[in-house]
């Protein structure tokens, strides 16, 4: 029989637990799971509506509807080329589907070798380590840089993983004006002149499409004896002479000390890689945790990159296309009374406002045919919103007017009507 | 012309710019660089000898040799069948090689909605949430779980990614003794009662091959009102009547709130999910950096995934075969005179000890013709590596029996020799 003293002690442990807060409940309760939820309901996430196809300028959806796809970032059009394709079924009759294992253990085969060469020849930096996700290479380089009280300066728009992997890092963060020098050149004055800095910037910003202001970015690093970490996950097969992104296009390559890019965009595939020096990459291979403790790239995922990387390489013309697609689009789109962010490259953004007018717009776009991004609270700011549009080197000029013309017409409808006659 | 102040201001700015910490050098001057670049140059990483075909139980290697591979997580030996590769390839073809979106954008297909249904199914739970790469579901459950003051009671021998991850977490984390639930018991007596509390452990421990006391942990999660998160990477198709992993071996599926996997061992694939109820797995989708603002697994990697879930469904004889297999090769090692860690599944340790006797003794059953994993600091304690052997399915008892004795001569010919009699 119990002990009545030991039972109190068991019964008001039992009661206590019940108070006990639910660790879960920051998911359970988070305002945004419930706008998560409404999305899908809403159809604006595409898990109500999955394509049925790849990527194309024409994309087959569950619906059994064919759109006009301006919301993928196959930039280069090649995730359905032939030639990329037949690669990555080449490389899973020959490695399987999965090296399963770690790159340090038996995860290396000649492709992942071969791609880490190509890219950093490509970039012309010494040397490329591959990562299982792009979100991955801006953790692999961020946290394993930096000793405590070391600064890494991070640009207030940066992509989420750099918040992320900035947040985790030994260094102290602090966040300038997303794209402004004076800001940056603020923080870096008030440092401590013996502690390290990081600069860390997108190459394009990936929902408006802007680049960094690199060139004065470089020039203040350099000023400040400050490093320079650029995500070009959006510059790369976009902007600059041969593709090597938003840095090339500034003119300042030799001046960035680490680049990170994902496949996933003009490369076709999935996975990530940070491009710098032997010793850089060395460091990593030796210390970051996404590098040692994750499984290899799957081969058919590096033989895809590979085989885009040569296409982009090979074929200057694609971007040239890409690049000309989108100034096709933000000329139809100004056309048509909806002027987007001004900007250059792949991604064009147009102003919606609200959730709801952001909502609207796009289930309007996409019952006309068209595909677009809806970019809402918390990806932008509230009431900031925009439909997000990215054009591919295979769209052709007929699609691009066909979809400019209706997404105009999907965002006209959502505006708020201006005052009639300002002048009167 | 300069005002001489100014001057001054700028030659002693330049001056102590030439001062300012290197924040590269802490990859730069890792001990741990230096290590990883001698792993190279000794060939105990496979950089140095890639494979050139699937992981299979004789897999080539890229110097023309055949080996038999007991150092992959191709468990259930799928990541080069037939059924498996042909999935990947029809996804291919069908879906291209990336949608070159996240999974909230254009990155859904039915592919990854129904591979979350089958997961789900075979766990038992309401969904599953994919993510890009193993360590990347790790991340997504507690980066986004736990307000301030909640704690996280993580096994100190958890996989590194959950550490990582609960680092990075809004949680408190609080580290108890491998494997010890007295450990647990004592950490969770003394926190706060109205804390939120989780626990979060691996169900098997990849490097030992042991496997957590998840009944007794299970035990003291219901007493304390704590949750239970187990990453089950190496248990899943392994343990559990069904193969559903540690959890099921020991009885207690029901009482963990989320489970983790990778597709890069039994699922012959890249990426990875976390199974639990819809109401978390909406908040992941609502809230995780790595599910968001990550692209979607590619469409093969889903495909090969759930080919091969449906292979391990299917065909619970696999799983059988793959415990016999372990079995087998214990036994061989212990006739052989080095006997192996206790344990059970698929991943055998032998005791190597110093840096040296396990590069030694990698390199001897390398060189004999079987391909191990060569386990050191900081993998494991200094003094304490081990060659790690993990079995296939579809490895036959000749394979084992000859893998076994290499095995064991490499380890012998290393080992310091015993005082010649203890008794004398």
């Amino acid at each position: 029989m119990l002990d009545p003293a030991l039972s109190h002690t068991v019964l008001s442990h039992a009661a206590r637990s019940v108070v006990r807060r639910d660790p879960f409940a920051p998911l359970l309760e988070s305002s945004r799971a419930e706008m998560m939820r409404r999305h899908v309901r809403e159809g604006v996430a595409t898990h109500s509506v999955p394509t049925a196809g790849a990527p194309q300028p024409l994309t087959v959806f569950d619906d059994g509807r064919t759109r006009i796809n301006l919301g993928t970032n196959n930039y280069l059009g090649l995730a359905g080329d032939p030639q990329v394709v037949e690669a990555a079924v080449a490389a899973l009759r020959q490695y399987g589907t999965s090296a399963a294992g770690s790159r340090i253990l038996n995860g290396t085969t000649r492709l992942h070798l071969t791609l880490e060469r190509e890219l950093a020849e490509h970039h012309g930096t010494e040397d490329a380590v591959l990562t299982s996700a792009g979100v991955n290479a801006n953790a692999a380089i961020l946290s394993t840089i930096c000793a405590p009280g070391d600064a890494l300066l991070v640009d207030a728009h940066a992509h989420a993983s750099l918040h992320a992997a900035a947040a985790a890092s030994r260094g102290t963060v602090l966040r300038f004006t997303h794209n402004s020098a004076a800001s940056l050149e603020r923080r870096l004055a008030r440092l401590d002149p013996e502690a390290g800095a990081v600069v860390v910037v997108d190459g394009v910003y990936s929902m408006s499409g802007e680049a960094a202001p690199l060139a004065a970015i470089a020039g203040l690093c350099r000023r400040f004896s400050a490093r320079l970490v650029v995500d070009e996950a959006h510059g790369l097969g976009v902007l600059g002479e041969n593709g090597r992104g938003a840095a090339e296009a500034a003119g300042v390559l030799d001046r960035v000390d680490a680049v990170t890019v994902a496949f996933s965009k003009s490369l076709a595939s999935v996975g990530g890689a940070v491009l710098t020096s032997r010793a850089v990459a060395d460091g990593i291979r030796a210390s970051a945790m996404p590098y040692i403790f994750s499984a290899a790239n799957a081969p058919a995922a590096v033989a895809a990159a590979l085989a885009a990387l040569r296409v982009l390489r090979r074929e200057p013309e694609r971007m040239q296309r890409l690049r000309d697609n989108g100034d096709l689009l933000r000329r139809v789109l100004t056309e048509c009374g909806v002027p987007p962010v001004p900007g250059k490259g792949a991604v064009i953004a147009v102003r919606t406002g609200e959730d709801e007018a952001t909502r609207s717009a796009w289930a309007a776009a996409h019952e006309a045919g068209v595909y677009t991004n809806a970019v809402r609270y918390p990806a932008v700011p509230r009431g900031q919103g925009v439909l997000r549009l990215s054009v591919m080197a295979t769209h052709t000029e007929e699609q691009l007017r066909l979809a400019g013309e209706l997404v105009a017409a999907a965002v006209r409808g959502v505006r708020t009507p201006e005052p009639a006659n300002a002048m009167a």
